[in-house]
C-alpha cells in the first residue's frame, strides 16, 4: 500500500513568514510550492526547493491567481488567454529556480481560488489544462495535475492528454456523495489529530472515508493534503505520517 | 561585415500599450523582451515572442528590478541573493513562454536602472553574473549577457564563464574616452535620423564613432541598440537598417 | 436644460500613457480620476487633478478592484470588509492629493469590473454604499455615487443615505427596457459621431433614448459618459459637447 | 518628566501576520502605522487604527517606498516628484481610514530604507519635507515628522515649517558623537531587557545615553522606539514601560 502526502509550501513572502516548511519537508512526499503569484518570492522559492530536494520531496508548482493581497483565495475573472499565459509563466519561473537546486517540477496544483473555480468553471479549467498540455508538448515535460476527482479540471486535463492525480483532504468532512462538506456547515473540518490520522489510514488502506452521516464512501486518492501553517497543523501532519507508517503504508510521491 | 541591431520589446502591460513591436521585429535582429518586472505580462510576453520567432529575431531576457511603477528605471538596493533569484525567476518565466512559440532565450540584457547600476555596482554586477552562470550550469543553456564594454558586469560575467557581447547606442553621443555622454550634457542624444544611420554604419564598418569633441574613438560593438517607443524612433531604426543594408552590412543576431 | 458629461481620467500609469486628459478636461464637466488601484499613480493623480481644477471640472474618485494587470476590469471576489476598506483607502488618497491643488472630491464612480458587479452583486454593492456612508459621516463630506439606474448599488446607496446620480452612456445601445445592449450583441456600440451627439442631445432635452428596436425609452440621466482613450473617442466627445451647446444645454457638474 | 514610546504597527499584510499590535498598543503612546506601501493593507490599517484609538495611542503615518517584496527596507532612487506624491497618497489614505475610527493622523515617521536615506539624501529629504508642508498648508493639518536629530530631514522639515520631533532607539548602541553604532559593528544592538529599560529611563530622566566607549552622551529624544515584532521584543517593550512608570516618568504622545 502506498499514498502521497502533499502540503502547501513556500508561502512566506519577503519579510513575512508562513508555515514551518523545514518540518513539513520531513513529513510529506510532495510539496506544492508557491510561485510568487499568491505567495512566495524568488528567494523563498529557491530555499523551499532546496529543502524539498534535500528531503527527496517531489516538487509541484502551486500556481495561482495574481493576488498577493488576497493570498490567491479570491476568484478573479481572468480570461482564458490571461490564465493560460499566467500558468505557464509561473511554472517556468519555478522550473528555472528548481534547476539550480537539482530539482525538477513534476506536477501542478492550482491554489486556493483557482483550485475551487476550476472544479466547475469551464473556461478556466480548460485554460489550466491547455497551459499544461502546451507546456508538456513544447518542452518535453510530463507535468501532471493534482485536483479533486469528478471536477471540470479533471475532465479537461484528461481530454488534453495531461495526467491527472486525485487529491483528498486529511482534515475535511465528506458528504455521502463524496464531495467536501461546505465550510459553512457543521462537520466541515475535523480537528482531532487522532481522528484525522485514522481517516487518512482508512483512505490509504480501504480507499474509503466515513461521511458526515456515518456512511462509508469510496474515495480514490493518490495524494492526501495536510497543512503546515500552524503548530497544531504540523502536529496533525506528524501524527498522520506516524499512523500511516505504523500500518505499513509507504508514503511516496505520486509523480516525478 | 556584420552587426546586430537590438531593441527593447514587449513593454506593453495589461491595457497599456508601448512601442511598435510589430514593425520593430522587421527591423532588428535581437529583441530584448520584458519579463514582467519592469514591463510586460505573460500574455504580452507570449505575443512578443511569437512575433520574434516569426521574424527570426533572437530572443533576449530583458531582466529588471521589480518596479512596474518606475518602469525599472530606478535603482533599487537589492541584496545579491534577492537579485540572483529575481534574475533566474524572470529568465525561467520567459523560457517557458518562449518554448510554446518554438523560441529559445539566447541572451540576457539587464534593463534600465539595473543596466546602469551594474556598470559600476560590484555586488549587483556579481549577482547578475552569478545568476547566468548558475542557470547555464544547471540547465545546460549558454545564455550570454549584452552589456556596456569596460563595465563591472563585463568583468564579472567573464570571470564567471558567461559569454559577453558589447552594446553600442545608435543615438547616443560618446566621449573621447568611449563612454556615453551624460544625459545632463549637450550632445547626449542625436536626433537626426540620417546622422544616426551614418554613425551606425561607421560603427559596423570602421569600429569607430565620432565623439562629441570631433575625435574618432574605437568602439567594439556586437550589437547596436535602436528604439521603437515612438513613431520617430521607429523611423530612425528603419533608416539605420536601410543604411546598413545599402553598405552591404549583414544584420544578424550575435547570439543564439 | 442641463446635463453633466463625465469621462474616465488619469488612467496613465508610470511610463505608460492612456487617453488625452488635457483635451477631455476642456470637454467634460466631471472627471472620474483613477486612484492607483486599476490605473493612475500618485503623480498621475496629482497632474490630473490639477488639470481638473484648472478647467473647473468636478473631481470623482474612480475606485476599483486592486488589479493593475487587469485594469480593474476583472471581477474579484473581495469580501465586504476588504472592499469597504479598499474604497475608503482610495478615496482618502485622492482627497489628500486633491487638496494640494485646491480641489475637492465630490463624488465616486466605481470602475470597470466593480461597476458592473454592483449592478447585481448584493454584498459588494452594500460594501460600496457602506464605505461612502461611513466616510461621509466620519469626515463630514457629502460624497455621492454615480451609477446605473435600477441597480443594486442605487438601492443600497439610497438606503445608506448616500446621494445617487444616474449615468447614461453616449455611445451605447439601449434595449427597450432601458438597459444596455450586451457587448456580445449587435447594436451595443454606436460609432458614428453625429449619431452619438444626437442621442446625447435627446437624452438631455427629452430624457429619452431610441432603443435598438426603434422604440423610445425614458432615460433619466444626470450625467452622460464619454470616452477619451482614443483620438476617435475624443472627437466624438467634442461633437457631443458642441451639439449640446448648440441646443443651449448647459454642461455642468451634477455634484460638488 | 515625560517621554513618548513609539512602535511600528500594522505591518501585517493580507494573510501574513507580523507583530503583536494588540499588546503593543497597551505599551506605547504612539503607533507608526504602515500605509500599504511597505506593509499593511486597508483592512489591517483599519483594525490597527481602531486599536490605537481604543488605547488612546497617537497615530503616525509610517510612510515608505512602494516595495512590499522588500518591506520598504531597500533604497529606491525615486525622484522628488514621485516621492512627494507617494507620501501624500499614503498619508491621505491613512487619514481617511483613521477618520472612520474617530482617529486623527498626527505625525509622520518615514520607514526603513526611506528613514535611513533621508538622514543624508538631500533631494529625498526635501521631498518628504515638502510633502508634509504642502499637505499641512492645503488641508489645515499640523503633521509633524519623527526623525533622527542632526539629519537632513530635520533641517529640511524645519526650513519648510514642519514641526520636528527627535527619536531615539531603546535597544541600539550609540557612538560617542551620538550617532547609532552601525549594525555591522559590535555593540549595535542591546539584547538584555533590563539594560535596555535602564537606558530608556536614563534617556528620559537625564537626557543622556552611555555610548559604546563608556562615555556619556547627550541625547534629546521626544520619543523612544521600541519593537513589537517578536515575543522577545514585546517583553523588552513591557519592561521599558514598567521601568519608566516606576521612575514616575509619564509616557505620553509627543504629538496630536
Amino acid at each position: 500500500m502506498r499514498i502521497d502526502l502533499n502540503s502547501d509550501s513556500g508561502e512566506s513572502f519577503g519579510s513575512w513568514s508562513m508555515g514551518d516548511d523545514a518540518t513539513m519537508m520531513q513529513i510529506v512526499s510532495s510539496a506544492n510550492i508557491a510561485c510568487g503569484y499568491h505567495a512566495g518570492d524568488p528567494s523563498v522559492m529557491r530555499s523551499t526547493i532546496a529543502a524539498a530536494v534535500e528531503n527527496k520531496v517531489a516538487i509541484g508548482a502551486h500556481v495561482a491567481y495574481p493576488d498577493l493581497a488576497g493570498f490567491g483565495r479570491r476568484f478573479i475573472d481572468m480570461t482564458a488567454t490571461e490564465l493560460i499565459d499566467a500558468v505557464i509563466y509561473q511554472i517556468g519561473a519555478l522550473q528555472a529556480v528548481a534547476s539550480l537546486a537539482g530539482g525538477t517540477v513534476s506536477y501542478v496544483k492550482p491554489h486556493g481560488g483557482l483550485y475551487n473555480a476550476i472544479v466547475h468553471h469551464e473556461a478556466q479549467a480548460q485554460a489550466v489544462a491547455t497551459a499544461l498540455a502546451e507546456l508538456n508538448r513544447a518542452s518535453g515535460t510530463n507535468l501532471s495535475v493534482l485536483c479533486l476527482p469528478n471536477s471540470e479540471i479533471e475532465r479537461r486535463a484528461q481530454d488534453a492528454g495531461v495526467q491527472v492525480f486525485y487529491e483528498a483532504f486529511a482534515d475535511r468532512g465528506y458528504t455521502p456523495s463524496g464531495t467536501l462538506v461546505s465550510r459553512r456547515e457543521a462537520g466541515a473540518v475535523i480537528h482531532d489529530p487522532e481522528q484525522v490520522a485514522a481517516r487518512v489510514v482508512k483512505m490509504a488502506l480501504e480507499k474509503t472515508v466515513t461521511a458526515v452521516d456515518g456512511s462509508e464512501v469510496g474515495l480514490n486518492a493518490h495524494s492526501v493534503c495536510v497543512h503546515g501553517d500552524t503548530p497544531g497543523a504540523v502536529e496533525i501532519a506528524r501524527q498522520v505520517r506516524a499512523a500511516l507508517e505504523k500500518e505499513g503504508v509507504e508514503i511516496a510521491a505520486f509523480a516525478g
